[in-house]
This record gives structure tokens, C-alpha cells and sequence, in this order.
């Protein structure tokens, strides 16, 4: 398929699409247009942006768009819309095929089409190098994992000193809730230039629900988890961090399944290298944890267990391949996963483990430092 | 177009698709699908999700993508995928032809099309009542444009409270930079939930590009632009506002620009209510500018003068329709629209002044509050 046709479109603004930030290292809010053709990259540039781009923009040629509406308009004699250009520019270069990503809308596909050129999707990775981490890759996403590690710090800090009155905890004589520790977070994310979204603070019951953000107050002998997840905005590369708590005395199904996540990572850590599928690490765990009678699948007409993925790869996106899931995939050194293996029990609560590692030729590299502890 | 074909396909995340998050108020990092179909809103949810869905997406009705899948590997006694399951859906409810957003992706346009199905996207507005914002819509704007005043003053009083030597600005001391304010912006934004990504404080030579968010040293005597944009994290409506200030004394053009950009906006608040072609306002800002000799073209290569938009529509995306440009369309009562006419000159710096109103039947509504102060 590479081979085939590899002249390249995209039409994005590469604020919310890290295919085309990836390509270009060009960020913008508005949509521009990107095409590879015979392995030179040019953008269509507004006149807005085309300054700016000549002078950021890791690409081979910035075509001005009102360079392309000035000829359009001599030539055709009359007022060209974006897609006009597109072709123009295009038939120009005397392309007909090419391989857009799996996101590219219709709504460009579908006129593209109509004006005779052959558009074929590619899913991710649509680069197959956005997989393969670069050492400044892999320095930046160490640099947000520090502040992530350093935001965290200061959750705990506000925890371990916070006092227990029937059942919830308390700190300097105010209820301390999910919102207070997230904005703790939050906050510290953002001095140190990273920007937090959805950041989790669950606890108790909450924890049962992987993607519950968490609200309310904090209770006392209850798994708390937090997971933060943020993007520096300088670098545009993501963190992506748990860990499981208890401020007080954890119960012994909670120490039980502390303790069977953490030998999950240590499985996973075991495994991980070059050339291994993704899908037996997950198969692994998910034995280790049958093996303990920690069982997955519906209690009580609710899925509980261990029912999500093992990791996903980490960089300009939060989710990106290669997955460490029952589809696998191999992988390759130089990717960089989660390790995130978890169990959640309604009579329990949940505990998740989240660690970033870096797939080497023999092994793995845990980019990771925080400690884990369950009772604090 | 809307009478031929009701029945509606989405396949998104509703944390990164508006329209998604508009139609169901169920927000998920994960993609899931939505259908309206005959006037029945429908989510097909992954287990991890469903128990949440069901209590919180504002639809008719919830499907387990685990209960779809047993049926169908029951029917066809072989495993489907994602796709395969919206075709059994779609086939169980008699739909073959859908409207998709244009945003839609081929990935799954294509495969759709090739099992028989007929797609037609349609464009922004792809919900017409997005664009008529309710009281509740109104109120989140106006509780993140307060928020965002609040941030602004912050900063405003960071400014004022530096000293100027050779030329910069110094507070406490330290050299105060377009980083130092922006995270002073940032910070206390993310202190009361709201999330504020690519806030711009440029001065001197960088406010000449809107797009730039600036960098370095903050200069005395040179127009300083603060665009700010935040989402509030719970309702996840956004403000935008920008001021343009200068610490010390403006020059001779800066305050001709700022006159002009001022009374630019006082044009666009008396045109502006329901029925009113929103290119005319556009127009007749641009003839102001003229009229007082700031020009708009390529000056020594480099476009200058009023080049972009005056204002667009705002709520759960940042840029939404209505637009007042060029291209223009009829306002109508409820939207809510962004006014910023500007002026940018190399010799000058830029000038750029945004406020947010809502179109009533008679005029509009300044939903904005922070005063507008040149010289501080």
C-alpha cells in the first residue's frame, strides 16, 4: 500500500490532528492543506499564516493560497473556492491518486472524488515513524511525566495531611473532595506549561467506573485513583499517569488486588521488548489475574474485573498504536506504551496502575519514577 | 435537504466532536455512535461506558455494543467488528440512508457505502439549533467571559505594576515576559475550572501576526495583545476576548488604530440583530477603516491592514457558525458571535479589540464587561 501510492493528503488544522502536526510541525488553528508528492512536502497557506509557516513550517515548499487565486482567476476567469486551489494545485503536479488518513472528513473526500482523483484511507499509524520515537521524543515525554510526577506529589501531600472525620477526610477544617485534589493538580500542571483535561480523581464507588472523573467528597480506608494525562503545551507531547491509593487502611481485597495489578506490570514489564505481540502481554495478565480469582466479566449484570486494554502507545496523541490489547500487534523498539493493568470490583473498588515505558531491543526502559504505594 | 433525510450517523468522541457532545451532553474520550432515527436518539456504547451512558446522555435509548454482538454472533456464527454492528443496528431499524457531519470520516463513509448504505454529509450547521443559543448556553458563556476577565485583570495588574527600564518591562525586578504573563492568565483560569490552550500575549513586532501567541520580553511603549479563549471544564462553552494595551504611552498611530478598531466594533453593535446579512456588517467595517486611510493589502510582501474576519459564532467550539465576513449569512436572534475588527501594520504593531454578543430581535446584547483602556 506504501509503495502504491504515496502521494499524500491532508486537509486539518494541526492543533487537533497530530498526523498533520507530525508531518509539518506547524501549528495552526485553522485548516490548511498538506500534500506529499513524490516525497516533497508543501502547504497551502493562507495569507494569515504563510509568514509564520516559512519560517516554522518543517516542509520543502509554502504555496500562498492567494498566489493559487490570483492564477485561478486569470486562468479560469472566475472566483475559486479552497477546493478549487486544491485541484489546481494538484493537476498542476500532475497527481491523481492519494492516501489520506482514516479521519480525513468527507466532505473533502467526497468532492475530491467527483473532480476524478482516487482517494484512498490509510488507518493509523497513517506515519508508520510516529511510532518509533525519536530520543527528543522520548526526552519530552520524560519532561511531562516529571511535572505529572511532581503534581501528584503535591495530591498526596494534601492527602497524608488531611485529617479523618467519620469516614472522609478533611484538610485545614475543609471536606476535601475529588474537585480540590484535581485542581491541586491541575493547577501545578499548569505552572509548569502543561495543560490538564479530564484528569481523574476518583474514589470509592467511583473507582469502579474506569473513565469516572470523580466528584465529591474523599473517603477514608477507600481506594482513591488518579490518573493524569497531560499535554506540554510547548512540546505537544502527552504524560500519561495512575496510581491507587488509600489514605488510611486499605481492605484486604483492595491489598489483594493492589498487589495482583502490580505483579500485571511486572509481567508486562518482563515481556515487553522488540518483536514481542502486544496481545500475548494482555492474554498474560489477564491469566495471572484468573489464576488469583480475580475473575472478568458481568457481576451482577455489570462488567467488573479486568475489561479494559493492558496500554496504548503514548506522543502527540493519548491513545496511539500500538495497543497492548487481546488485537496486539507486534512491537518494535522504540515505541513508547502505557502499562496499565487494573481491576475493578463493585464490592471493592477499583485499583489501577499506569507506568509509561520505552520498547528496547532486548527489554524495556520504565520512563516512570513515582513510587507505588497504597497506604499513605 | 433536512425533510429528504432525517436519520442521522455519528461516529465520534464526543470530548473532541462538538456536535457529538451537542446531541447526546454525554461526554467520552472513546468514539462511540450515535443515531437519530425516525425523531429516536440512539448511542451504541462499549461496555466500559454503557452504565454511565444510561444515566447521563440525553437520548432514547442506550444499546450494549455486547448485547449487538451476541445477536450477531448468533445470526452470522462469526465475530464482528465495530462496523459490523452499526450495519446489524442500522439493518434491525430499516435505515439505508444516513447524514452525516462533514467532518464525518472516510474510514467509516467508505466501508458504509460499500455495504449498501447511502451517505450524504451534511455542513456546519449540521444542528441547525446550535447556533440559537439557550438561556442556560448564554449564562455558561457569560460564567467563563467573567472568569476570563477576571484572569485578564490579573494580568493587567502585573503589567501595571512593572517598571520600565531601557525600554522593558521588569516586575519585581525580573524581566516580565509574554510567558510570565500568559501563565498568570493560564494559572488562574485552570483555578477556577477553566481550561485556556494558545492564549496569545504578543507585543511590538509579534502583535502584526494574529496568530502569533508571542514570546520574550514585554516592551514599554508598544501595543500589547491579550487574546484569551478559554473552555470552561463543567458546561464546555468557551469565551474569547482580547484587549489591546500599552504600558506607557501609545504612539500617535497605535491610538489612530485603536480609535478606529474601537468605533469598528461601535459600527458592528448598532448593525447587528436578527435578519441582518452579516457580510454587510463586515463590509462596512472594512469601508470604515478605509475611510480613515488604514489600508488592507500586501505592504512590502507582508498583508496588512484588517485580513481577517470580524467576528464568528461561539459556544461548544471555539470558531462556529454564524461568521460575519466576507461570505456573510443572515443573523439570526440567539446567536452568539465573537466582534473583532483589528488592524495590523509593521511600522505600528497590531490593534485588535473582541467583545461577545448575542443577537436579539432588535440589536444585540454585549455580553463583555472589562473596559477598554489603551494607555495603562
Amino acid at each position: 500500500m506504501k509503495a502504491r501510492n504515496q502521494n499524500i493528503l491532508m486537509i486539518a488544522s494541526s492543533e487537533t490532528d497530530a498526523n498533520l502536526y507530525y508531518a509539518t510541525r506547524f501549528l495552526a488553528p485553522d485548516k490548511f492543506a498538506f500534500l506529499q508528492i513524490r516525497g516533497k512536502k508543501y502547504l497551502l497557506m493562507s495569507d494569515v499564516e504563510v509568514d509564520r509557516a516559512r519560517t516554522q513550517a518543517c516542509v520543502h515548499q509554502i504555496v500562498s493560497l492567494s498566489s493559487l487565486r490570483t492564477a485561478y482567476k486569470r486562468k479560469y476567469k472566475k472566483k475559486p473556492n479552497f477546493l478549487d486551489l486544491v485541484e489546481a494545485f494538484l493537476k498542476q503536479k500532475r497527481v491523481k491518486s492519494l492516501s489520506v488518513p482514516a479521519n480525513f472528513p468527507v466532505q473533502y473526500a467526497d468532492p475530491l472524488r467527483k473532480r476524478g482523483f482516487q482517494i484512498a484511507f490509510k488507518r493509523d499509524p497513517f506515519f508508520e515513524d510516529r511510532t518509533i520515537k525519536t530520543n527528543p521524543e522520548i526526552r519530552a515525554i520524560q519532561k511531562a511525566l516529571r511535572a505529572t510526577e511532581a503534581a501528584f506529589a503535591q495530591a498526596i501531600r494534601a492527602i497524608r495531611r488531611s485529617t479523618i472525620k467519620k469516614g472522609r477526610l478533611y484538610l485545614d477544617g475543609q471536606l476535601l473532595t475529588s474537585e480540590v485534589v484535581k485542581k491541586i493538580i491541575n493547577v501545578k500542571l499548569m505552572e509548569d506549561g502543561l495543560v490538564a483535561q479530564h484528569t481523574i480523581v476518583s474514589c470509592a464507588k467511583d473507582t469502579v467506573d474506569p473513565h469516572n472523573e470523580g466528584s465529591g467528597p474523599l473517603y477514608a480506608h477507600k481506594p482513591i485513583i488518579m490518573d493524569i494525562f497531560p499535554r506540554d503545551s510547548q512540546s505537544r507531547y502527552f504524560a500519561d499517569f495512575t496510581r491507587t491509593v488509600v489514605r488510611g487502611r486499605a481492605s484486604t481485597k483492595v491489598k489483594k488486588m493492589y498487589a495482583a495489578v502490580q505483579e500485571g506490570q511486572e509481567i508486562a514489564f518482563r515481556m515487553i521488548r522488540h518483536g514481542t505481540d502486544a496481545a500475548k502481554i494482555h492474554t498474560a495478565i489477564q491469566k495471572h489475574f484468573e489464576k488469583l480469582g480475580f475473575k472478568t466479566g458481568l457481576i451482577r449484570g455489570r462488567i467488573q474485573g479486568f475489561f479494559h486494554g493492558t496500554g496504548h502507545g503514548l506522543g502527540l496523541d493519548i491513545h496511539e498504536p500500538p495497543r497492548i490489547s487481546p488485537k496486539g500487534g507486534i512491537l518494535k523498539s522504540g515505541n513508547i506504551v502505557t502499562v496499565e493493568p487494573a481491576l475493578y470490583y463493585e464490592d471493592a473498588g477499583g485499583v489501577r496502575l499506569e507506568d509509561v515505558v520505552v520498547v528496547t531491543k532486548t527489554g524495556c526502559k520504565n520512563l516512570t519514577r513515582a513510587p507505588k504505594v497504597l497506604e499513605i
